[in-house]
């Protein structure tokens, strides 16, 4: 077959681009409603390449004869015979012409049959296509950002996993042997984004990190045009740059003198309480890392009992064992009773101190818990993910005082400060120790005999070999709003969840799960239907309360309205917890909230 | 200071909104000689809602002043004042007008000064300028995936790091108090690019990941609009059932009976290889989740001399040790010789076995080091990360022979299959074994009184909490080329290195690094420059062939043609490995890299 045949199947022929008026058809089957919004480009414009006049417009594109097969050529089907129709024949002849020319150059090195492709580059003409499926990408998701903070848009259209596997409304999820159509490549997009939850929307209040800021989201898209990977200066040159400054930046605004020490961006706060741990073990017992944990004593590390469950899964995964990490007892705010710390028979290592815990929002007393440490020679980390946005804020920051003494700090910009996921950073004051504890020196990666300074090289600090950028959108951000910016973003966070605040603790139908002002956005309450609220303290009301909150959450989502967090802590009873990190969430939402527990809450 | 000022600075007064020709200027600084390609669209538009109405052309937009500051009214200017000017009076006069109406109706949820704002969303008024940024941001990201496939670009502009860091023509990387304005945004983008790698330009060759596929381009820049997380059904539905089908595909693939099985998508290889590890522990000695490594006797995990050092890291970083972990000699194509397995004194746990080692490129014989690991009860993992795309190819596949037998499978689809990064995953035979190793069940985050089935979060299988949505480009393009797409590609790069392998094995000046075809697309060489050709064996020669290829690979950067890696390996000095996973690369884009390494290394 002409020299592409290296498998069994039958081809048959398509021709697309000597016949253009095939490939660009006014037709347009599922997009032929639409009103062609862009100006048509001539085909001169086209075979300019100089910056300025490379523009390309959207125009009316049938993608339903396109297919994204790269080099393959477009005229070959696997599997199926096309008839041949009128314009084909035109086609065939020039491909035959080709034909006869290959067999008589005998060049290799011309793909000729690319000549008949008309499919996304890098194929041969593959650039007007590329373009035109690209800008229509683009009108899918800038139209999906619109309406993400139009609040009359929903801000999911709830499924179960059973719906959604037997196809809606012809979405298929299963993956075949056969390649679709563009066409239908954009339709999966929309139905994706469809079928999807508004992270971004101003109602939506279930996770820590939300919201959907324009330029990390630009920062976001450039990020994966330019996809490279962190490991080396010799491939991600800028953005190894831009991590080191800002990584230098933050322990500025950490308190560490002159910024020194050293961090890392890693793959969520799970891991970079890991990092922590690792570091602190490599710190005190180096030989653990060639001799593994038999060589050390038994080591101890130390956390509240409302931390992240990533201390207990770092402990678990690093050889320590669950059991060795011993759980302090707080009071309703979570504070550590520091006193617990002090502990006999067993080396302890490691305290790890919450600023900003995932339920309550609360502190740690990291002062308290630094004076421990230093007593008996451990190292401390602060868990900032969640809280250390709030150290932008000089009317905020003060809560995470004493953090100038940790030995290293998790934060991730993913979360308060609204950075696209995923952005996180373990920071160590100490320099060498996070290498130190990482490398290997793989000699394929990290050649000393590079023609730069290869100190620059980050990827010996990581567990990770590739790593993803992620500091760029952040970078970009911050470029944009200046830490100014930041720290707007934060005091109005936390204004709006003292909105919240005062407007339910005396309201009736709540009743607030700790006393007192939250200390971050976190503000936990139960809501009390009428029909509960009079009943007696005791197991049936406990056990009718546990239910309100699922209730009322599971309507949520079916009518889609808003979202919000739920769950049961210690003896306490299910609860929501409403935490506010959007910068689209105004008063009046959180006033749309309240009434959507109260509606559908009321009958329980 | 109109109900705003918490921050003591002083400021002054702007505003475009209302004076909408200010907004958008014809002048356009640094824009200003382009040639405006998108029709415009009128205000009548704009103000339309409807789907198919709602698209947004470019406009010429003065972007100077404006500034990204979300909710942040941007009349107020931090610490510096800005004149007045005439058509600033006008605003100034709607602004005291709506002042006093605020004073007036004393209502605080109406935020009548963000009237006042032209911004980006989520400001009021700032759909148009968000939709003409974001525009703005997709002509140069276009424009750069046009230049990425031209040949006439050059792959990199190759500067030092304190050259970079001076600022190159402007490029200021420092961070700032203040915010830039938006047109500086995008000069920083488009100079992020400028400096930054080519990784998807068909001559780049440096990694194991090149290419830049406009599928999984598209992709990305969906995910990073969609902005969610991995961790439960509840906000991530689609992506959470593409990952679970797609999972079950790719172990249908592996050749494990229906597809059963258990994985998950990690961030890179060395975290899937570390999950190995982690699971297989959790497999044999469960104990050690909770009591530590110190409850389970010596452990001892194998792998080749040639593996990837995640493997070495992994034994580090989970407590065994690096001396616990025994490098099994090899051929010279890195053929583990599986009678060196068997050994004494210690509990043989886990053997990796590597399918694609990063710089031969080989395959251990995976049923020989199967039968070891019955026979021993040991752990059988597949490192796949490189060679996993390969069971895509009914021509290649059977290089992993034996891959069913394995107990946990590393598959990066973004290496050979060319999707963008990260793109890793690991796949486990046995079900159960992954969640039982890593769940801790936090009670916020996987409530069991969900309305949904919640057998469908993947939180607790994770080390991870929060995770990236790495699954969305991946089964687009799965959908966009069909495994039959996949299969091509694979193939073609196959070609292409046979094509390298057999134009420079018997070509004078080059010397190949071990005998025989390569396994996969890794072609490893040395170039001898004339002068060295004739030099007698000895001290000498190696010593100047060691400094040829860093030689040769410096003066490709900085002439920016071309990228290719190279690495010593054991007593072998240093060497080029030649790889191929960018569908853009043609045979004579492998002529034009011999050309260059013969035109750069000649005179050495």
């Amino acid at each position: 077959m002409f020299g592409i045949g290296s498998d069994d199947s039958n081809p048959s022929f398509e021709c697309s681009a000597p016949c253009n008026n095939l490939g660009f058809l006014q037709k347009n089957n599922n997009l032929e409603e639409k009103i062609s919004s862009f100006k048509e480009r001539s085909s001169k414009d086209l075979l300019d390449n100089s910056d300025r006049d490379s523009r390309f417009r959207r125009t009316e594109t049938d993608f339903s004869n396109l297919f994204a097969r790269g080099n393959w050529p477009s005229y070959v089907h696997y599997g199926k015979y096309r008839p041949i129709n009128q314009n084909d024949k035109h086609c065939v002849g020039i491909l035959i012409m080709f034909v006869l020319l290959n067999l008589k150059t005998k060049n290799e090195n011309i793909d000729m049959l690319q000549f008949f492709t008309l499919d996304l580059l890098p194929a041969k003409n593959g650039e007007e296509p590329t373009m035109q499926f690209l800008l229509e990408v683009v009108d899918i998701l800038t139209n999906y950002v619109r309406k993400t903070f139009d609040r009359s848009t929903k801000v999911l259209d709830f499924h179960h996993p059973h719906q959604l596997l037997e196809g809606m409304e012809g979405f298929n999820l299963e993956l075949s042997d056969q390649p679709e159509s563009l066409e239908q490549i954009l339709v999966d997009c929309r139905d994706t984004l469809k079928y999807g939850v508004r992270t971004g929307h101003p109602r939506f209040f279930n996770q820590l990190s939300t919201g959907l800021d324009i330029i990390g989201l630009a920062g976001e898209w450039l990020t994966s045009t330019a996809n490279t990977n962190m490991f080396t200066y010799e491939i991600a040159p800028v953005f190894v740059l831009m991590e080191q400054l800002t990584l230098k930046k933050m322990r500025e605004i950490i308190g560490w003198p002159d910024g020194e020490g050293d961090g890392i961006f890693s793959p969520g706060g799970a891991i970079s309480n890991m990092y922590s741990v690792m570091t602190a073990r490599y710190k005190f017992f180096p030989e653990v890392k060639t001799k593994g944990m038999t060589a050390a004593p038994r080591l101890v590390l130390f956390t509240s009992e409302h931390s992240h469950y990533s201390i207990k899964k770092a402990s678990a995964a690093l050889g320590f064992g669950t059991e060795n990490l011993i759980l302090l007892s707080t009071d309703e705010r979570t504070h550590i009773h520091s006193d617990g710390l002090c502990l006999q028979g067993c080396v302890p290592m490691f305290v790890n101190a919450t600023a900003g815990s995932t339920v309550y929002g609360a502190f740690d007393p990291i002062h308290e818990i630094a004076d421990i440490c230093e007593k008996y020679n451990m190292w401390l980390h602060v868990d900032g993910a969640w809280g250390g946005g709030l150290l932008m804020s000089r009317k905020h920051r003060h809560k995470l005082r004493g953090v100038e003494r940790a030995n290293s700090v998790t934060w991730n910009p993913h979360k308060m400060m609204g950075v696209p996921l995923q952005c996180s950073a373990i920071l160590v004051r100490e320099r060498g120790v996070l290498s130190g504890c990482n490398s290997m020196c793989a000699g394929y990666l990290f050649q000393p005999d590079k023609q730069y300074d290869v100190s620059y090289d980050t990827g010996d600090k990581a567990i990770q070999c590739g790593r993803h950028v992620d500091i760029f959108k952040f970078w970009l951000m911050w470029k944009a709003k200046g830490t100014i910016g930041f720290e707007h973003h934060i005091d109005k966070c936390l204004d709006l969840s003292h909105y919240l605040y005062t407007k339910i603790r005396d309201r009736e139908g709540y009743q607030m799960v700790f006393e007192g002002e939250p200390q971050h956005t976190n503000v936990c309450f139960w809501y009390l239907p009428p029909g509960i609220r009079d009943m007696p303290d005791g197991q049936e009301r406990r056990d009718r309360l546990h239910k309100v909150a699922p209730k009322i959450k599971a309507l949520m989502m079916e009518s889609g309205t808003t979202m919000v967090g739920y769950q049961p802590q210690g003896d306490k009873v299910n609860f929501f917890r409403m935490v506010i990190s959007n910068p689209a969430a105004t008063r009046s939402d959180i006033d749309f909230l309240t009434d959507e527990i109260e509606r559908l809450g009321h009958d329980l």
